[in-house]
């Protein structure tokens, strides 16, 4: 099989190194690292089993190749991972032997192998820790900060000191801030009894933990699943949200499909009354990158199977009030979800 | 003029907003920008003179508004911004009026108004100071430590304890590292009598500083690009390379051709026999994006005018030994260039 890649995960996965520019092209038992003079030193010594090559213009260089290597009859490429003008440079001459795939390197990750759990695992364990780290700090030293300088220490916490790199920013977000799926930080300030989401994972060795938690700000918080709001209607909102997390992930088994899983949760938020509030999917895949397959939406029937890793994470979001998501990451193991990091 | 933009920059500009999951459809006075439901909120408050659509599909969206626009005769897109996949969904039915325009955007924003000019100047204050406080700390607290903690603790440094963005990941790196343009850290430590390079910058509201220092560490030191090293080698390197960069800047003039400027560098370093070893263009716009327009390298043929704004940094990369760049950032002003944050 002849492939050629560009995204920094997916070349990673190949060859054990990837830099913010390179192409990865692998043509029946050889393969080809190409990048720039900045990154020779580095592809030299970390990229296995693969011929390193160094130019100013990479893509040039792949297309170079393909005119050298006259048998190949098909070349995948992922139609997502390349522009349209980088992908007209690369295959200028050579068009009818590329054959779109799209997802390519994501669809060979979908299934992780021992080591990429305990990867994964080890990366969840680190980010729950943090949580349990930065919640504890509230009472004492967040009670007065704003959103903006509350996200500084969330990421000061996740990432270890710096130890470590986030999967992505971190956020945190108070009241009405947090029906903002993905809010900005603000000016606003957090209070006793407040509602506070905190949605935010770290990477060990490249893979990534992804976590959220919504929490009731008291003098007894704390990050389990388990809250109590002073106000009935947080608490209801809270308490659809928990059971549609919790029915996912123990009535999650191995041969459904992800719509089925995806249906769990927005049928216990629907019959709620709060359907139109859920306003994203259930879940997605985690491993190198944050957002990988399987999707678990209603339009994916990709059949869920031992060895996916992905995320749990159902959310109602009132405009202007307030809003709630408890997320988890999980891996199928022996036909069902196990929590990662718990 | 009809246009449509995907990168988050390129829209920014427009708008005032942006998030990581939207488009922009400028068509004749009137615009879209379409997002999904996480950014809703945010999108309706923050984003000027423009109509917010929100779907979970926005390229089907952007496609959809283009069937209900029957007088387009011509849509610009930069295919530098959609993916092959992207692209292929949102020009369905209507390919005739899509006009390729690389780097549509960058273009626009070539030329800085006195506004951007103002950011720009104080984010390079900031990072300025960064540097300062940084290259403080050596002596007291930094020795003896790795480029792994050294970088953290630059990032907390030109973060300014998280209060501004970081234009890029610093590079900090210890004598033969710093031989790799780009280095990961690794775990050698900091010395002295060593060469240390430190590349870094920040964004004030959203607008980036970029910088490099290379520093002759000990009990004496600073930030300027006066240095003095105790080995004759790398003393020579250093003035070759600073040397380049003094004389780039104060010969540089509004008129001139981006390669003229960009051999005003390359023939002092060739000159002096390292010609081989200055692997990357002299330098590249600075804005919204870190790398923008004008490229300053040996192909450029654009022409250098007041309000443009770059960098000048030559650098010398010796593999195994040691490498130095020395970077600045210029604005052009009365048709000559000046330094910011300077």
């Amino acid at each position: 099989m002849n492939y050629i890649l560009k995204n920094e995960n997916a070349i990673f996965y190949e060859c054990g190194y990837s830099c913010d520019n390179a192409i990865f092209l692998k043509l029946g038992s050889e393969s080809f690292f190409i990048t720039d003079g900045r990154y020779e030193i580095e592809a030299k010594e970390y990229a296995q089993n693969t011929t390193v090559l160094v130019d100013r213009d990479i893509i040039k260089i792949a297309n170079e190749l393909l005119k050298s290597s006259k048998n190949i009859q098909k070349l995948i490429f992922d139609p997502h991972e390349w522009s349209v003008a980088d992908f007209a440079k690369l295959s200028a001459g050579y068009r009818d032997i590329f054959h779109e795939d799209p997802d390519f390197s994501r669809k060979k990750r979908i299934i992780k192998t021992g080591q990429e759990i305990d990867k994964l695992s080890w990366a969840a364990k680190l980010g729950a820790n943090a949580f349990e780290n930065f919640i504890s700090k509230i009472d004492l030293d967040l009670i007065g900060l704003d959103e903006l300088t509350l996200t500084y220490l969330a990421k000061e916490q996740f990432s270890h000191g710096g130890l470590y790199e986030l999967s992505f920013d971190p956020i945190v977000a108070i009241n009405a801030n947090a029906a903002k799926p993905h809010a900005r930080p603000t000016n606003d300030i957090l209070k006793y009894n407040d509602l506070l989401l905190i949605d935010a994972g770290l990477k060990f060795e490249r893979y990534c933990s992804d976590r959220t938690r919504t929490i009731f700000v008291n003098k007894q918080m704390q990050c389990s699943t388990i809250q109590r709001f002073n106000s009935t209607k947080m608490q209801r909102v809270y308490d659809i949200v928990c059971k549609a997390h919790d029915e996912a992930i123990s009535q999650l088994r191995s041969g459904m499909k992800a719509f089925e899983v995806d249906a769990i949760t927005r049928d216990i938020i629907t019959k709620a009354g709060y359907g139109d509030y859920f306003v994203h999917s259930t879940g997605h895949g985690v491993g190198l990158d944050i957002h990988e397959l399987p999707v678990i939406s209603s339009k994916s029937d990709v059949i869920i199977e031992d060895g996916m890793v992905f995320t749990i994470e159902p959310g109602i979001y009132l405009p202007d009030e307030f809003g709630v998501r408890v997320e988890d990451t999980v891996v199928m193991k022996n036909g069902k979800a196990e929590i990662l990091g718990a």
